[in-house]
Protein backbone atom coordinates (compact mmCIF):
# COMPACT_ATOMS: atom_id res chain seq x y z
CA UNK A 1 0.00 0.00 0.00
CA UNK A 2 3.02 2.17 1.32
CA UNK A 3 4.90 2.03 -2.04
CA UNK A 4 1.73 2.93 -4.66
CA UNK A 5 0.66 5.92 -2.51
CA UNK A 6 4.28 7.47 -3.14
CA UNK A 7 4.28 6.42 -6.62
CA UNK A 8 0.97 8.21 -7.31
CA UNK A 9 2.46 11.01 -5.70
CA UNK A 10 -0.87 10.31 -3.19
CA UNK A 11 1.41 11.39 -0.22
CA UNK A 12 1.61 15.19 -1.38
CA UNK A 13 -1.81 15.21 -0.89
CA UNK A 14 -2.89 18.68 1.62
CA UNK A 15 -5.90 18.39 3.98
CA UNK A 16 -6.60 21.96 2.67
CA UNK A 17 -5.64 24.29 0.05
CA UNK A 18 -2.52 25.96 0.78
CA UNK A 19 -3.42 28.98 -1.15
CA UNK A 20 -6.11 30.27 1.91
CA UNK A 21 -3.03 30.91 3.68
CA UNK A 22 -2.17 34.17 0.97
CA UNK A 23 -5.95 35.21 1.81
CA UNK A 24 -3.86 36.75 4.73
CA UNK A 25 -2.95 40.43 5.38
CA UNK A 26 0.23 40.05 6.81
CA UNK A 27 0.00 43.59 8.17
CA UNK A 28 -2.51 41.74 10.47
CA UNK A 29 -0.55 39.44 12.21
CA UNK A 30 -1.00 39.99 16.43
CA UNK A 31 2.54 39.57 17.44
CA UNK A 32 6.20 41.04 16.99
CA UNK A 33 9.14 38.72 16.30
CA UNK A 34 12.49 38.62 16.78
CA UNK A 35 15.38 37.66 14.15
CA UNK A 36 12.95 37.64 10.95
CA UNK A 37 10.25 35.13 11.74
CA UNK A 38 6.99 35.59 10.26
CA UNK A 39 3.92 33.05 10.30
CA UNK A 40 4.56 32.57 6.78
CA UNK A 41 8.43 32.33 7.15
CA UNK A 42 8.93 30.67 10.93
CA UNK A 43 12.82 30.32 10.42
CA UNK A 44 15.57 28.53 7.83
CA UNK A 45 14.87 25.36 6.87
CA UNK A 46 11.57 25.41 8.81
CA UNK A 47 8.49 25.43 6.29
CA UNK A 48 4.61 25.82 7.44
CA UNK A 49 1.96 24.55 5.41
CA UNK A 50 -1.14 21.87 5.59
CA UNK A 51 -1.27 18.41 6.94
CA UNK A 52 -0.45 16.21 3.85
CA UNK A 53 -1.10 12.31 4.03
CA UNK A 54 2.35 11.84 3.68
CA UNK A 55 3.14 13.07 7.02
CA UNK A 56 2.43 10.22 8.60
CA UNK A 57 6.09 9.18 7.91
CA UNK A 58 7.32 12.11 8.81
CA UNK A 59 6.53 12.15 12.82
CA UNK A 60 3.59 13.76 13.08
CA UNK A 61 1.43 11.06 15.38
CA UNK A 62 4.65 11.06 17.17
CA UNK A 63 4.69 14.81 17.87
CA UNK A 64 1.06 14.63 19.16
CA UNK A 65 2.19 12.34 21.82
CA UNK A 66 4.52 15.28 23.18
CA UNK A 67 0.81 16.59 23.78
CA UNK A 68 -1.37 13.99 24.81
CA UNK A 69 -2.74 10.25 24.36
CA UNK A 70 -2.63 9.22 20.89
CA UNK A 71 -2.48 5.39 21.13
CA UNK A 72 -1.78 3.06 18.24
CA UNK A 73 -3.21 5.07 15.48
CA UNK A 74 -2.19 2.74 12.02
CA UNK A 75 -1.33 4.55 8.56
CA UNK A 76 -4.40 2.75 7.71
CA UNK A 77 -6.42 4.75 10.05
CA UNK A 78 -4.92 7.72 9.43
CA UNK A 79 -5.39 7.49 6.02
CA UNK A 80 -9.20 6.81 6.48
CA UNK A 81 -9.43 9.64 9.08
CA UNK A 82 -7.14 11.89 6.73
CA UNK A 83 -10.16 11.56 4.18
CA UNK A 84 -12.61 11.96 6.13
CA UNK A 85 -11.97 15.04 7.63
CA UNK A 86 -11.07 16.45 4.04
CA UNK A 87 -13.78 15.02 2.37
CA UNK A 88 -15.70 17.86 5.45
CA UNK A 89 -15.96 20.97 3.54
CA UNK A 90 -14.66 24.24 5.36
CA UNK A 91 -13.53 22.75 8.67
CA UNK A 92 -10.25 21.10 9.37
CA UNK A 93 -7.64 23.40 8.74
CA UNK A 94 -4.44 21.20 10.49
CA UNK A 95 -1.51 23.12 9.53
CA UNK A 96 2.20 21.81 10.23
CA UNK A 97 5.55 23.27 10.24
CA UNK A 98 8.11 21.06 9.05
CA UNK A 99 11.63 20.62 9.30
CA UNK A 100 12.48 20.26 6.08
CA UNK A 101 16.32 19.16 6.21
CA UNK A 102 15.51 16.00 8.70
CA UNK A 103 11.71 15.12 6.75
CA UNK A 104 10.08 16.01 10.47
CA UNK A 105 6.92 17.65 11.96
CA UNK A 106 8.20 19.52 14.86
CA UNK A 107 4.94 21.68 15.45
CA UNK A 108 1.54 21.68 14.72
CA UNK A 109 -2.15 23.57 15.57
CA UNK A 110 -5.32 22.72 14.27
CA UNK A 111 -8.07 25.60 13.51
CA UNK A 112 -11.33 23.45 13.39
CA UNK A 113 -14.92 25.25 12.24
CA UNK A 114 -18.02 24.24 13.06
CA UNK A 115 -21.05 25.32 10.77
CA UNK A 116 -23.80 27.02 12.89
CA UNK A 117 -27.32 28.57 12.08
CA UNK A 118 -26.88 31.27 14.37
CA UNK A 119 -24.76 34.63 13.87
CA UNK A 120 -26.08 35.16 10.16
CA UNK A 121 -25.33 31.07 9.22
CA UNK A 122 -21.57 31.68 9.73
CA UNK A 123 -18.99 29.28 11.31
CA UNK A 124 -17.29 29.55 14.77
CA UNK A 125 -13.60 28.71 15.14
CA UNK A 126 -11.47 26.69 17.70
CA UNK A 127 -7.95 26.31 17.82
CA UNK A 128 -6.98 22.83 19.20
CA UNK A 129 -4.06 20.71 19.77
CA UNK A 130 -1.35 22.90 19.80
CA UNK A 131 2.39 21.76 20.29
CA UNK A 132 6.15 22.69 19.42
CA UNK A 133 8.09 19.91 19.34
CA UNK A 134 10.89 19.60 22.50
CA UNK A 135 13.34 20.53 20.67
CA UNK A 136 12.31 23.36 19.05
CA UNK A 137 10.88 25.28 21.99
CA UNK A 138 12.02 29.08 22.16
CA UNK A 139 12.00 29.55 18.13
CA UNK A 140 8.80 31.36 18.31
CA UNK A 141 6.76 28.08 16.49
CA UNK A 142 3.92 28.93 18.87
CA UNK A 143 3.14 32.27 18.15
CA UNK A 144 3.67 31.35 14.81
CA UNK A 145 1.28 28.64 14.43
CA UNK A 146 -1.41 30.52 16.83
CA UNK A 147 -1.08 33.75 15.01
CA UNK A 148 -1.47 32.72 11.69
CA UNK A 149 -4.93 30.21 12.79
CA UNK A 150 -6.51 33.47 14.06
CA UNK A 151 -6.17 35.54 11.02
CA UNK A 152 -6.94 32.71 9.15
CA UNK A 153 -10.58 32.07 11.02
CA UNK A 154 -11.21 35.56 10.17
CA UNK A 155 -10.67 35.47 6.82
CA UNK A 156 -12.38 32.89 6.65
CA UNK A 157 -15.58 34.73 8.09
CA UNK A 158 -15.82 32.85 11.26
CA UNK A 159 -17.74 35.29 13.44
CA UNK A 160 -15.41 33.96 16.94
CA UNK A 161 -13.04 32.02 17.57
CA UNK A 162 -12.43 30.29 20.91
CA UNK A 163 -9.78 27.74 22.67
CA UNK A 164 -9.26 26.13 25.85
CA UNK A 165 -6.17 26.62 27.96
CA UNK A 166 -4.56 26.02 31.26
CA UNK A 167 -4.06 28.94 33.41
CA UNK A 168 -0.30 29.52 32.40
CA UNK A 169 -0.87 30.07 29.13
CA UNK A 170 -3.73 32.61 29.48
CA UNK A 171 -0.70 35.37 28.77
CA UNK A 172 0.61 33.31 25.70
CA UNK A 173 -2.89 33.70 24.04
CA UNK A 174 -3.98 37.41 25.46
CA UNK A 175 -1.32 38.13 23.17
CA UNK A 176 -3.59 37.70 19.89
CA UNK A 177 -6.50 38.97 21.29
CA UNK A 178 -7.99 35.96 23.10
CA UNK A 179 -10.04 37.11 26.66
CA UNK A 180 -11.53 35.28 29.44
CA UNK A 181 -14.97 35.05 29.45
CA UNK A 182 -15.27 35.48 33.16
CA UNK A 183 -18.90 34.07 33.37
CA UNK A 184 -17.89 30.86 31.09
CA UNK A 185 -17.40 27.92 32.58
CA UNK A 186 -15.66 24.70 30.41
CA UNK A 187 -17.29 21.41 31.70
CA UNK A 188 -16.56 18.02 30.21
CA UNK A 189 -17.37 14.38 30.83
CA UNK A 190 -14.39 11.57 29.69
CA UNK A 191 -15.59 8.32 28.78
CA UNK A 192 -12.05 7.40 27.76
CA UNK A 193 -8.31 8.26 27.48
CA UNK B 1 -38.64 27.12 -4.77
CA UNK B 2 -40.78 26.57 -1.71
CA UNK B 3 -43.70 24.22 -3.52
CA UNK B 4 -41.18 22.38 -4.80
CA UNK B 5 -39.53 21.15 -1.67
CA UNK B 6 -42.71 20.13 -0.49
CA UNK B 7 -43.92 18.49 -3.57
CA UNK B 8 -41.04 16.32 -3.15
CA UNK B 9 -41.11 15.49 0.45
CA UNK B 10 -37.84 17.30 0.44
CA UNK B 11 -38.76 18.80 3.52
CA UNK B 12 -39.04 15.55 5.26
CA UNK B 13 -34.95 15.29 4.86
CA UNK B 14 -33.23 14.58 8.35
CA UNK B 15 -30.11 16.46 9.05
CA UNK B 16 -28.94 12.69 10.51
CA UNK B 17 -30.21 9.35 10.67
CA UNK B 18 -33.24 9.11 13.52
CA UNK B 19 -32.27 5.41 14.20
CA UNK B 20 -28.80 6.40 15.81
CA UNK B 21 -31.00 6.98 18.87
CA UNK B 22 -32.33 3.44 18.89
CA UNK B 23 -28.66 2.45 19.82
CA UNK B 24 -28.88 4.80 23.00
CA UNK B 25 -29.59 1.59 25.68
CA UNK B 26 -32.47 4.04 27.65
CA UNK B 27 -30.79 2.33 31.30
CA UNK B 28 -27.56 5.49 30.50
CA UNK B 29 -30.08 8.13 30.92
CA UNK B 30 -28.35 9.75 33.81
CA UNK B 31 -31.21 12.13 34.92
CA UNK B 32 -34.17 11.51 37.00
CA UNK B 33 -37.94 12.56 35.39
CA UNK B 34 -41.30 13.04 36.92
CA UNK B 35 -44.50 12.36 34.84
CA UNK B 36 -43.40 9.83 32.84
CA UNK B 37 -41.28 11.95 30.96
CA UNK B 38 -37.99 10.24 29.10
CA UNK B 39 -35.46 11.89 26.63
CA UNK B 40 -37.09 9.50 23.93
CA UNK B 41 -40.89 10.69 24.98
CA UNK B 42 -40.54 13.63 26.20
CA UNK B 43 -44.53 14.42 26.53
CA UNK B 44 -47.40 14.51 25.16
CA UNK B 45 -47.30 16.09 21.09
CA UNK B 46 -43.80 16.18 21.96
CA UNK B 47 -41.82 14.67 19.66
CA UNK B 48 -37.37 15.02 19.59
CA UNK B 49 -35.86 14.12 16.33
CA UNK B 50 -33.47 15.10 13.98
CA UNK B 51 -33.75 18.73 12.68
CA UNK B 52 -35.55 18.59 9.29
CA UNK B 53 -35.32 20.81 6.23
CA UNK B 54 -39.02 21.93 6.92
CA UNK B 55 -38.42 23.28 10.31
CA UNK B 56 -37.06 26.11 8.72
CA UNK B 57 -41.19 27.05 8.64
CA UNK B 58 -41.49 25.30 12.19
CA UNK B 59 -40.17 28.09 13.81
CA UNK B 60 -36.10 27.15 14.08
CA UNK B 61 -34.66 30.13 13.37
CA UNK B 62 -36.99 32.35 15.86
CA UNK B 63 -36.40 29.24 18.61
CA UNK B 64 -32.66 29.83 18.11
CA UNK B 65 -33.47 33.80 18.77
CA UNK B 66 -34.14 33.35 22.47
CA UNK B 67 -30.88 31.98 22.61
CA UNK B 68 -28.59 33.95 20.89
CA UNK B 69 -27.94 36.39 17.59
CA UNK B 70 -29.35 34.48 14.90
CA UNK B 71 -29.58 37.80 12.08
CA UNK B 72 -31.18 37.54 8.53
CA UNK B 73 -31.22 33.76 7.53
CA UNK B 74 -32.91 33.23 4.55
CA UNK B 75 -34.68 29.89 3.49
CA UNK B 76 -31.92 29.27 0.91
CA UNK B 77 -29.35 30.59 3.25
CA UNK B 78 -30.90 27.75 5.57
CA UNK B 79 -31.27 25.20 3.18
CA UNK B 80 -27.85 25.52 2.22
CA UNK B 81 -26.04 25.38 5.69
CA UNK B 82 -28.23 22.38 6.47
CA UNK B 83 -27.28 20.93 3.46
CA UNK B 84 -23.38 21.58 3.82
CA UNK B 85 -24.03 20.15 7.30
CA UNK B 86 -25.41 16.53 6.44
CA UNK B 87 -22.49 16.64 3.58
CA UNK B 88 -20.39 16.41 6.82
CA UNK B 89 -20.16 12.78 8.02
CA UNK B 90 -20.92 11.74 11.83
CA UNK B 91 -20.52 15.42 12.89
CA UNK B 92 -24.11 17.65 12.84
CA UNK B 93 -26.62 16.16 15.41
CA UNK B 94 -29.06 19.02 15.72
CA UNK B 95 -31.87 17.68 17.77
CA UNK B 96 -34.99 19.54 18.24
CA UNK B 97 -38.20 18.82 19.86
CA UNK B 98 -41.56 19.46 18.10
CA UNK B 99 -44.69 20.71 19.53
CA UNK B 100 -46.68 18.73 16.89
CA UNK B 101 -50.00 19.66 17.75
CA UNK B 102 -48.64 23.59 16.76
CA UNK B 103 -46.14 22.11 14.09
CA UNK B 104 -43.78 24.23 16.19
CA UNK B 105 -40.32 23.60 17.03
CA UNK B 106 -40.09 24.48 20.86
CA UNK B 107 -36.49 22.78 21.67
CA UNK B 108 -33.28 22.09 20.45
CA UNK B 109 -30.02 21.30 21.51
CA UNK B 110 -26.75 20.29 18.82
CA UNK B 111 -24.62 17.75 19.85
CA UNK B 112 -21.24 18.10 17.83
CA UNK B 113 -18.46 15.87 16.95
CA UNK B 114 -14.97 17.13 15.81
CA UNK B 115 -13.14 13.92 13.95
CA UNK B 116 -9.43 13.74 15.72
CA UNK B 117 -5.88 11.87 15.27
CA UNK B 118 -5.74 12.21 18.96
CA UNK B 119 -7.30 9.44 21.21
CA UNK B 120 -6.55 6.32 19.08
CA UNK B 121 -8.44 9.18 15.97
CA UNK B 122 -11.56 9.17 17.41
CA UNK B 123 -13.54 11.95 18.14
CA UNK B 124 -14.82 14.54 20.48
CA UNK B 125 -18.14 15.63 21.22
CA UNK B 126 -19.62 19.04 22.11
CA UNK B 127 -23.32 20.12 23.20
CA UNK B 128 -24.01 23.83 21.68
CA UNK B 129 -26.96 25.77 21.45
CA UNK B 130 -29.40 24.13 24.00
CA UNK B 131 -32.67 26.31 24.20
CA UNK B 132 -35.75 25.61 25.51
CA UNK B 133 -39.05 28.31 24.14
CA UNK B 134 -39.83 30.30 26.57
CA UNK B 135 -43.58 29.14 27.21
CA UNK B 136 -42.00 25.57 27.38
CA UNK B 137 -39.96 25.89 30.56
CA UNK B 138 -40.55 23.48 33.50
CA UNK B 139 -40.92 20.65 31.56
CA UNK B 140 -37.85 19.25 31.64
CA UNK B 141 -37.26 19.51 28.19
CA UNK B 142 -33.26 21.06 28.82
CA UNK B 143 -32.86 17.65 30.75
CA UNK B 144 -34.17 15.64 28.09
CA UNK B 145 -31.86 17.77 25.38
CA UNK B 146 -28.69 17.36 27.56
CA UNK B 147 -29.43 13.73 28.61
CA UNK B 148 -30.00 12.37 25.04
CA UNK B 149 -27.01 14.33 23.57
CA UNK B 150 -24.52 13.03 26.37
CA UNK B 151 -25.62 9.79 26.04
CA UNK B 152 -25.63 10.16 21.77
CA UNK B 153 -21.90 11.20 22.32
CA UNK B 154 -20.96 8.20 23.94
CA UNK B 155 -22.71 5.95 21.72
CA UNK B 156 -20.99 7.61 18.61
CA UNK B 157 -17.43 6.57 19.95
CA UNK B 158 -16.70 10.13 21.51
CA UNK B 159 -13.50 9.97 24.00
CA UNK B 160 -15.31 12.66 25.59
CA UNK B 161 -18.06 15.79 24.98
CA UNK B 162 -17.39 19.30 26.45
CA UNK B 163 -19.52 22.31 26.72
CA UNK B 164 -19.24 25.73 27.49
CA UNK B 165 -21.73 27.14 30.05
CA UNK B 166 -22.67 30.51 32.50
CA UNK B 167 -22.12 29.69 36.27
CA UNK B 168 -25.89 29.24 37.38
CA UNK B 169 -25.79 26.44 34.74
CA UNK B 170 -22.96 24.78 36.41
CA UNK B 171 -25.43 22.69 38.97
CA UNK B 172 -27.40 21.88 36.13
CA UNK B 173 -25.02 19.99 33.61
CA UNK B 174 -23.16 18.53 36.90
CA UNK B 175 -26.47 16.22 36.59
CA UNK B 176 -25.29 14.31 33.81
CA UNK B 177 -21.87 13.91 34.88
CA UNK B 178 -20.17 17.52 33.46
CA UNK B 179 -17.11 18.06 35.65
CA UNK B 180 -15.60 21.88 35.85
CA UNK B 181 -11.72 21.47 35.21
CA UNK B 182 -10.43 23.68 37.66
CA UNK B 183 -7.39 24.44 35.60
CA UNK B 184 -9.18 24.56 32.01
CA UNK B 185 -9.89 28.43 31.05
CA UNK B 186 -12.45 29.22 28.13
CA UNK B 187 -11.02 32.21 25.97
CA UNK B 188 -12.50 34.04 22.84
CA UNK B 189 -12.07 36.15 20.32
CA UNK B 190 -15.39 37.86 18.89
CA UNK B 191 -15.44 39.10 15.58
CA UNK B 192 -18.82 39.97 15.26
CA UNK B 193 -22.35 38.86 15.90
Amino acid sequence: MMSNIQENGYNDTYLFDPEVFLRIDESKFKSDYKNDVTPLKPGVNLQIRPLRLGDFDKGFLDLLKELTVVGDVSQEQFITQFNKMKACSDTYYITVIEDTSKSQIIGTATLVMEKKFIHQATARARIEDVVVGNDYRGLQLGKVLVDLLVCLSQVLGCYKVSLECKEHNVKFYAMFGFEKSPEQNFMQIRFFD
